[in-house]
């Protein structure tokens, strides 16, 4: 791209280049990461697409805290501690006045949370896209997979849902849009989790489905009290059941460690709910108790 | 997208999804590595974009490979062993049928580098993009750097130049067009200068921009005897310096070290050539000696 090496300084300035798991940051082949003694790496990778995951509507800003926070997302449904990010962008040639605001957009998140930009990849495109590339340290075995359910699991969201789905759109109040275009990752939520929950996954495709596949991967059927799912004000119950992009966690604990985990999440400033158990049974199916009959799955 | 979870299982099928580095692989919220002691990680991030960096008259096949490929050789820079790779993939939704296609054509050259795919990410988008995040071991503070260039080294390139621009377009002869679509990244050479070379890099943008780098990286001025650099049959010398995308790799070495790096080239199949020297002088200044007065930097 005609004018590459400055559009990646303009992108590259606000952020943290180098320090703790970056030994050689931005500038070479590669960047060069030397790991911790007893720490795994949990690593992960995302896409927003112009007209699939963002419009126009959003702010430039939005759009970077947006593809940084929701691979953050992932990292804190493992209980990792964020590190260091690689950004890949797309976008096309006439663009290029929008690529500092997507970066501070970015930065206030990355340095929020401590995260380095360690490298990245800038090219042409006729739409827009941003492919992110994070890592985060967590204790060697400790990590929080999905397949770790067990049967008589407590089933508990980190917060309230439906928000995402209830601010699609620019006529949405500004208070719904923002669980749209800035939604916050659970990071400390995942890290309080660790030691307490059996599984973990973070909400991006919908309590229900997402549900699913925690259940499947443990082995196990789940059921669903839909009358206790939180819902953010303004969302309706099929926004907060299959809406997604919410980006809270859910988890499955054992009943003795609930009210730990609820007391350490209420500390963070959230707002912790059971909706569920895992049970024995079909393995992901998930039986949504109290849900009206003319619910439906609006991705199919 | 809809059908996203039998895209994705058509992906990943081809490929080798646990072992080594990788103690979890795709298929939950982040894969989970497990670094070994005395060794870095190199990580790099590379996209192909379709219709700047590939069109419609590569084959599927030679999609996959390239993208991997021009990854590759990132880490083949640093004298890294590869080890797994993240792949997130963007296409049109009527594009599903092409993905095997696009997996086998990776999954092969994947294979030849024992190279583990541990996640990736699939998303809908107007055009086709890959972009595959790489990481390989190298061992600890022995990675090779573009600054590490001294006054006096001499500059090797492990082969000819020239064929991938020469290879450009569908009315290429084959034997030209195989370079551009089909690159061979040289991970083999990579680890043989390691313990020679003072500094590396890969040619993908063409040498005289790429040596313009590795120089002012060391901070010093290069010299190239164009008569020296070798070219594919059929390239133009004008190709061979700065048509780009050939990843071969450019290496600067002490005088004392040249001919065993030779030998070790030569020993993999190589036909390396020395191309000039780094010399005192502007940091990142390249004199072409014997280059014709009309040459111009066509990505200007």
């Amino acid at each position: 791209m005609s004018g590459e090496f400055a559009l990646i300084d303009t992108f590259t300035r606000p952020f943290v280049r180098a320090g703790g798991l970056v030994r050689l940051g931005p500038g070479d082949d590669c960047a060069v990461l030397r790991p911790r003694a007893g720490f795994e790496l949990c690593i992960t990778v995302d896409a927003l697409v112009e007209g699939v995951h963002f419009t126009r509507e959003f702010g430039w800003g939005e759009v970077g805290h947006k593809a940084l926070a929701v691979n953050l997302s992932d990292l804190a449904a493992m209980g990792a501690v964020p590190r260091t990010f690689l950004c890949a962008l797309a976008l096309p040639a006439a663009d290029g006045r929008h690529l500092a605001a997507v970066a501070r957009g970015m930065a206030r998140l990355a340095s929020a949370h401590g995260l380095v930009l360690a490298g990245g990849n800038l090219t042409r495109a006729r739409e827009w896209s941003l492919t992110l590339t994070l890592l985060g340290e967590v204790e060697r075995g400790r990590a929080l997979l999905r397949s770790g359910g067990r049967e008589g699991d407590v089933l508990l969201v980190t917060g309230p849902l439906g928000g995402a789905a209830a601010g699609l759109g620019a006529n949405a109040p500004a208070r719904l849009r923002r669980f749209q275009r800035r939604p916050e990752p659970r990071v400390e939520a995942g890290r309080a989790l660790r030691g307490l929950a059996h599984a973990a996954m973070d909400l991006s495709d919908g309590l229900l489905q997402d549900l699913s596949h925690l259940a499947r991967a443990s082995g196990l059927a789940a059921r669903v009290d839909v009358n206790a799912v939180p819902r953010v004000t303004g969302a309706s119950l099929e926004q907060a059941l299959s809406g997604g992009e919410d980006y809270e966690l859910l988890a499955a604990l054992p009943p003795r460690a609930v009210a730990k985990a609820v007391k350490r999440l209420r500390a963070l400033g959230l707002a912790p709910a059971v909706v569920g158990t895992l049970e024995r049974g079909k393995a992901g199916r998930v039986e949504a108790e109290g849900r009206p009959s003319d619910g439906h799955d609006h991705f199919r």
